[in-house]
């Protein structure tokens, strides 16, 4: 085997950088929503793209992939959310093995309440501090990553 | 309240395409570490550090804030790791109530074996598909949002 690719002390630094951020954003957002809103990141997670979809409704596979989660924590999530009130489970009108899971009036409630102060917390931790070239930057940066984990995968 | 600062149109997509990053580069990795080297992402996660440090031994306590776990999911994942044999748990002599984790020799050899794919791959999703003057700004940028972070916290 040739002599492994390590990473450069740069992009050993960049590297360390990008888990922190990963890490420590995602606790800051987790923590601001419980906080000011009572839901988990779970929640707002399967609320959101239902608050979007038309008629409020969408199917378990759809949500599932808006998600990337597995077929068994996304039912879990569900469950926990219906016993809340926040969403109802439907059968699938085309698909008897499927199913359709539909925002409720208090689950729309609860993300309209709770979506200002969730972007309001995404403004000011990531876009505040960054120029306007920055932000086109980093935009193209994920682009390329992107690009080439589809083409790994 | 005042009116809420949504996102523009720009952010919007940026964000999008980090949190599209954040988990399909996730993903990516975890899947290459298990084929080529039947470790998960948390085996990696522990033994990194571990290998890294003095003696291949740590507080609990250390690699704990090395990984930010919750106590219990750090306890969980030492054990599993205990029972393949990856690590060993022992008392810690300063401290009766603290305990120390340390690598054993296959832990040692799991890592070692593992790491130039892993490495090979975050260069090659990450690194590769990026110009020189793209890293310096990405840096930036990550440099920027964990001090809003930080201030935040």
């Amino acid at each position: 085997m040739s002599e492994p690719r390590w990473l450069t002390p740069d992009q050993a630094e960049v590297w360390a950088k990008y888990r922190r951020v990963r890490r420590e954003l995602q606790r800051a957002q987790e923590q601001q929503l419980l906080r000011d809103s009572g839901l988990s990141a779970a929640d707002y997670a399967l609320l959101a793209p239902l608050s979007e979809s038309a008629d409020g409704v969408l199917r378990a596979r759809e949500l599932g992939s808006e998600v990337d989660w597995e077929r068994s924590r996304l039912s879990h999530q569900i469950s926990r959310m219906e016993k809340r009130g926040l969403v109802t489970r439907e059968a699938c009108v085309d698909d008897a093995r499927g199913s359709m899971v539909r925002i409720t009036e208090k689950g729309r409630d609860a993300i309209e309440a709770a979506a200002p102060a969730h972007v309001e917390t995404v403004r000011r931790l990531v876009f505040d501090p960054l120029a306007p070239d920055e932000i086109r930057v980093f935009g193209d940066v994920l682009d390329r990553i992107l690009g080439a984990v589809e083409e790994n995968s």
